[in-house]
């Protein structure tokens, strides 16, 4: 690994691309990140202040097809932040806090205004997290990456005192499922949607649906952390459990939190489906067992909320920037419902 | 991200290939594994008995065209070690013991041998290191993959007591420089090593100068951990620095750990070129000084080393299960030598 403190990188295009983000990446550090030492490895000194039994919680992601997008639209400065602030997400819902990011940037030919726009987005959605940019790698490689194409990578660890590990064993029938809105697919279904989409409309197009937003828009909008709202309600100690809503959407992502005998019972009709989400249906003819499996749907993050809690925890999230969180179901007997099933 | 440890890949080819080597990664689960939490990302509890204040040390890399050697061979168990053995070299230079590995697949279309086969190279790597693989991500991207071709990503963090981080300081003129051999390229200088090979031989042919062994077989030999022996040198207090011979050879690694004042004087004449490096530089008329900076030319790792401890670090190391660490050169003042020059 070469670290962004490095003097060098191996790719010398990587090098000046680097160069001009050193800056940008050094603002990330924060007092964990010792970053005069470790030539070989990115250290960093997490504050344990307090903790009984520090629990490391890791996740590594791509950002799959929405490079694509990205590619498509000559606009590179997002898919950096939508891959920190999935990876955020994946651990906060554990209860972790994030401590540092390292990144992975395979390429066919190396362009240093692309990497750099890159690289400033990992670096401004690391910072918008408090989470530092210790770490990463370019790799250069012709031969696997066509000329334009590239993959992303990223990987997050953060840290939780085991007590306060949030694993959902504690959900039970007759909680409440709180919705927090998504900005658009975050980073999930790009495949089918580019598929359906480019079918029949450019980059540029602005389908009347979209509202004004050009279809590349509205694909590339970022992904949204909700590490305001999850620290909040985590703080006041007001949900019970809670899904990250990414590959498997609702039912997908509901099911892993959800103790044995409990299942999530989802009210599609609860919620306004954002219109990017009808537009792929209705143009693709997408079944809506598809949709369900596949997208978000508009709900990024589900928290489970005991029903007395409800009122606390919306006025909770809405003083963390989330005024807009919506009751799209509630958790029930496994045998009386499934997670693909309404509620009655 | 996804868990192995979990019930369902977002690929349903990676699905089957995980069921079939779930058991291979949690044979590298150590104790430190929370295996049973942590739905969205992977927890991890360390052992920090004893540590006053501990370092996260961390790295990302990739293994770089390596893989295009594999797949020339069809031979996909390998490269899973690679990328560990790099990983592991990486942060254990800097003193710290690996805690857990990450790995990230992205691939064009997902062949279920193939992923197992990688996925085992992992996983035999990481219990091999004590190191266990908590997590991956595999990604079946057509688009920016094509069909056969595929990226690997490994992330790792290990730890170490702040007062136990190897950085260098102490390393001063006169010390001795330690090699210890590498297997072979390790995971650098593929891209030159294939263009020239493989525009004179096939991967099974055997050209007299490899001594029995085919390209390919040269060419795949894995990069070797040197955890076990860096371990033992710790424990005796017996190195001032390691160096990770990587991208950038003797001179570019070397320099990452030497302190203002001092520079590395390396005789390259102090030890036996393997014959793959040699039949690289005759094949493709490679002058000395890329050779120099682009492959690490047989010494994978150094170490160095006070004079007076010499004869108790070879005999560690030889105990360590290299019984073959060569005096490579030493350390030098600045002034009087450069890293590219042989000493006096």
């Amino acid at each position: 690994m070469t670290t962004y403190k490095d003097a060098g990188v191996d790719v010398a295009a990587g090098d000046a691309a680097i160069d001009r983000i050193r800056a940008t990446v050094q603002d990330t550090y924060t007092p964990g990140v010792l970053a005069d030492i470790g030539a070989f490895g990115a250290c960093f000194a997490p504050d344990l202040e307090g903790m009984e039994a520090p629990v490391l919680v890791s996740s590594i992601d791509g950002v799959g097809t929405k490079l694509k997008v990205a590619a498509r639209m000559g606009r590179y400065d997002t898919v950096g932040r939508d891959l920190v602030n999935h990876c955020v997400n994946d651990i906060a819902v554990c209860g972790a806090r994030p401590l540092f990011f390292l990144d992975y940037y395979g390429v066919g030919t190396l362009d240093p205004d692309t990497a750099e726009a890159v690289v400033q987005g990992f670096a401004t959605a690391c910072s918008a997290n408090g989470c530092a940019l210790v770490g990463g790698e370019m790799a250069e490689m012709p031969d696997v990456y066509g000329e334009d194409d590239f993959d992303l990578v990223g990987s997050i660890v953060g840290v939780v005192d085991k007590a306060a590990l949030l694993q959902g064993e504690a959900v039970r029938p007759g909680d409440v499922l709180l919705g927090l809105p998504a900005t658009g697919l975050h980073t999930n279904g790009y495949t089918l949607a580019r598929t359906v989409l480019f079918e029949a409309y450019d980059v540029d197009d602005r389908p009347p649906a979209l509202e004004g937003a050009s279809v590349g828009e509205a694909l590339l909008r970022v992904h949204r952390s909700y590490l305001p709202a999850i620290q909040a309600l985590l703080h006041d100690d007001l949900a019970q459990g809670l899904a990250h809503i990414t590959g498997g959407g609702l039912p997908g992502n509901l099911a892993r939190i959800l103790p044995a005998g409990c299942a999530a019972a989802v009210d599609y009709e609860a919620w306004t489906r954002p219109p990017l989400f009808s537009l792929i249906q209705e143009q693709g003819a997408v079944p809506e067992a598809d949709m369900r499996r596949t997208f978000n749907l508009g709900v990024g993050l589900v928290a489970v909320v005991r029903p007395e809690a409800v009122e606390a925890a919306t006025s909770c999230l809405a003083g963390a920037g989330v005024p807009d969180a919506v009751r799209i179901g509630r958790v029930v007997s496994d045998a009386s419902s499934d997670a693909s099933e309404a509620p009655d």
